[in-house]
Formats: C-alpha cells, structure tokens, sequence
C-alpha cells in the first residue's frame, strides 16, 4: 500500500496485480458488482447516468469517469454494462469509438435483442459477450449463495477475463450465439415462475387448516419439488431422441387421470385453480391425441403451435 | 426353515418374527406394496376382485384370501387398503365387521373424502390411518429413491405399525386429522404440476435452437430450480407472520416487471405463454393493490378469494 498517493485511481493501479475493469451503470446491480471488484482487488472504472450513485464507490476507491467516452478511452479490460435496458446500451454507447474493445453486456434482454447487439458491437469493431445474471444484488460477492452469471457469444473474451468475470459470482459460458445466454436466463426464470405459482397453490390449499405446521409443510415441499426437478433430465433425453415415451416415470395418462382429484381438493379447500388448469388442459390434449404412454416431452410442441 | 411345511401360509408364520400384513387391493400400487412386505418377510394376506392378479403373489408366498370378509375376520395386523377409489373402500369393506381393526387407506382420495372416511370407520369401531403415497410403483421397495408415504389419522396405530408401514418405503406422519396426508399428497403434487408446467415451458423455449445442448440445460434447470426452492421457507414465515414483506429476497414488483422479458422471449421463440400468464396476472393485480414490496405470499389470499 502506498500512503503517498491521494488519487484512489493511481493507488489502485500500484497495488493492485488483478485485471482492470470498467463499469457502465450503477443501479442496484452494478453497484453490488463494483463493490465485489473492489473487494477482489480489481482496479475498476465506473460511470453512472446519475453522478451521485458513484459517490460511496469513489470512496471506497472507484475512478469515476465523467462520460461513457471517457470510461471507455481508459479502458484496456474488460468494459462491463449494466444499463436499464438495451436501448440504454445503444444511447450510452451511441458516437463512441468501440474498436478494440471487449464489451460484456450484463443488461436484461431477450435473445434476439442480445443478438442484435452482439452485431451491432462487431460492426464496430468491438468483442461482445453477453451475460445474464442468477442473482439478485444481495448474492453477488457471496458465492455460497450459489448465484451466477451466463455467458454467450465470444468465447475467446470469456476465456481471457475469466477472473474478472468470476470475482462477484459464478460464471458458466453457454454457448457462441450471443442469445443463448439470455435464453437460458429467461427459460429457467419461466420454469421458476412455473414452480412459484404451483407452490402458491399448494400454500392456498393449506393455509386454512389451524393444525398444520407451515414450517414443516414448506420443508417437505421443498424436498419433493428438489426431488421431481429430475424430470428435467427425463425430458431433455425424449426431446433429443424424439421417442417421447422413452424412460417414462409417469405418463401423460397417468398425470391426466390424477387432475380430478387435485381439482376435486381445490374446490373443496376453496382454492380457484386457475394457475394450474392450463396445464391440465395442456396434457388432457395430448392424451385425447392419443398420447397418453408419453412423458411431458409430448406436451411441449403444442406450445409451439406443432 | 422348515422344508417340512407345504402350505406357504404355514411356512410364512414359521419362518417369520414381523407383523402379519393384510392387503385389499392388487392393482400395479398393490403388487408393488406386496412384493415389498414379502420381501421384507412380513406374513402377507391378500385379496383383489380379480383373483388372477394374486397369483404370482401366491407363489411368492402370500396367503390368497377369497374374499374381503374372509380376509378381515383372520386379520391380526394392519389392514391395508389400495384400491381404485373412494367407492370401492365403501362396496368392498360393506357388511363386514370391522371392529378392533386397524384400517390403513393407501386408496387416492381427497381430504374431505378421507375425513369422511375416517368417521365412517371409528363409527364401526376400526382404527384409521389414512395414507397419501408420494411414489410411484417402481419406487416401492427402493429406499433409495427417496419416495414416502404420508400419513394421518391414528397416532398410535402409526406408531404401532411403522415396521410395517417403513417396509415399502418411507413413513411421515402430518397430523391426527385424518385428511392431512391426503392435503399434503395433494399440495406437493399440485406444486409439482405447477413446475413441471414451468419446466416444459422452458423446454418449448429452447426447442428451436440447434446448437443448444439439452442434457446440459437440463441439468442447469434442475439445479436453478432445487436452489429456488427455497421460497417454500421465506412464504411459510411471510404466511405465518401475515408481515407479507418479511424477509423478502425478490418482491413481487420486481417480479412483475420481469415478466415483460419473459413474455417478450416467449413471443420472440414462438411459444404460447398460456402456462405462465395467469400467474404474471396474479402477481400484477397484487403488484396494482399497492402491496409490490411483498412477497409471493401476498397472492395466496387472491386465489382464496380474499
């Protein structure tokens, strides 16, 4: 540690061996990733729309850029965004030359705007991989929290900044199209959004009775849904042989005959079903097209409109 | 061993210091329970309407009973029953005298149907337990795959009996309500529709893509959603409390605003958002009352019509 030195930005750069890191955009997101850079001992550039945010992280030794243009001038690692959204990546970036530079986009997007992007970058002479991030703020900086981040696009810049890019959480590079890292973000957000709203229902069918234990009931559902995610593999195997009934544990007409009494209970612990009766219908349709020995893979295309 | 004995009934009681097991019932639940208590040396008596499937039991060492009453008059132990439906424990226990019997109901059923039940049986003074069988019939008899039993209704003839109810595979008791383990058996499974919904939206998600690896998504899938099983906890504290804020990790705001990638994705993929979309509703509404800093137990009391 040099004591002599009075810019944060210079005595960061004389003790520090770690990579340097540029940060566009300090919501609640990319505040909690400065902070895991500087804790990890990486030199790091930030820029926020609104000053004010970079304040505290000025103080915990952050050089603030005044502009975008000026972050990224400075910036010989990897420059990190974490905007609104990606039309905040296009204003923010708009009129600033890219060449050479290895941009990470942590901003939420979907695929096709992640790719577009990732084109966008490369017209401009810019490396691009795109990130989506499975965390919230509170994980980042704490890997036992088991949070991380996707990445997609350009493997070779997941490779050379793979310290940088693990410091605040985990990484897992998923692919060279760029949406596929957004893609995975957005399938296991749907599933999870799935899951909250059968755990909503089972809640409602027990939350009027006054001898049940809700402590007790959440750990065995947490149990028997952790056990059942294993279907996933189930799946994944007859959508890529394309014999649905392969493996099956529990067929369609099996799941299909087992509504009525999940439906009979709802009514009788005056719970509306509505957030499972899609569903429902979704396996009684495949089973009246006669596919009743399939496992859930069968249903999948009639989401697609097949 | 006694090679003396040719009656296999004789031989079981000879050979055997475990409980006698009395089982109405054959279908594939039945014979599975079955092979399992003769494998664990348990005396077995069985009877189902059509003889035939008791066959290969018999020459397993089960007792064949001719009928229902015969098959209760010589019962010492439980009495189990795994039959179609609710009716049929009614037609096939009708006329016979249960008194002093110990009645375990593996049959399906709902709670409200199971409570009825359980008074209909201490009426004509038998012993209850009702059972909700959280497996399927290849897991009977496979400790290692983790499926169990729930069961409610007589402490003490649960306690009485665990050996034999731990015999096929695992044993919890939720509650002297008699209609609690069928409510359990219900939840989880109600809970589970909602994930596997969620899962095979995220499988229509990533379909189209060809470069995408489906056994490792698969894989990553199971393991986001056995990570965020965890809200089980957080809703059960938020729902005994009533402080629908309390220790939220991701509030229903936040939630609801990113919905609008999820269904944008879902659009961009060609998928049909139907399995998610009344969940997204019920969040918004909640989102609309003013309550966006709660958690998702601030939409249980919606489906309850609260």
């Amino acid at each position: 540690m040099d004591n002599h030195t009075s810019s944060q930005h210079t005595s960061s750069e004389h003790t520090s061996s770690k990579a340097p890191v540029t940060l566009l955009g300090l919501g609640d997101m990319g505040t909690a990733l400065a902070r895991a850079w500087l804790t990890a001992g990486h030199p790091l550039t930030v820029w926020n729309r609104t000053p004010a945010k970079a304040g505290p992280l000025a103080a915990e030794g952050a050089r603030v850029a005044a502009s975008p243009a000026e972050a990224l001038a400075s910036a010989t690692g990897p420059v990190v965004l974490c905007l609104l959204d990606d039309d905040s990546v296009g204003e923010t970036l708009d009129g600033i030359d890219l060449t050479g530079k290895d941009l990470v986009d942590l901003t939420t997007n979907t695929p096709a705007r992640s790719r577009l992007r990732a084109a966008w970058a490369e017209e401009r002479g810019a490396r691009f991989l795109d990130g989506g991030i499975m965390a919230v703020p509170p994980m980042i900086g704490r890997p036992e929290t088991g949070g991380y981040v996707f990445y997609s696009g350009d493997r070779a810049l997941f490779e050379r900044h793979r310290e940088v890019l693990e410091a605040p959480t985990g990484a897992k590079f998923v692919g060279e199209d760029a949406g596929h890292a957004a893609l995975h973000d957005i399938a296991l957000l749907s599933a999870m959004t799935g899951m909250f709203a059968g755990i909503t229902h089972a809640f409602a069918l027990v939350r009027p009775e006054k001898d049940l234990d809700l402590a007790g009931f959440a750990a065995l559902l947490a149990q028997w849904l952790g056990a059942m995610t294993g279907m996933t593999h189930e799946m994944a195997a007859q959508l890529e042989s394309g014999d649905y009934t392969e493996g099956v544990t529990s067929n369609l007409a099996m799941m299909s005959a087992g509504n009525d009494a999940l439906l009979a209970t709802a009514e009788g612990q005056s719970v509306d079903p509505r957030l499972l009766t899609p569903f429902m219908e979704l396996m009684r349709r495949r089973v009246t097209q006669g596919h009743g020995e399939e496992g859930l893979a069968g249903t999948v295309g009639l989401l697609r409109g097949e």
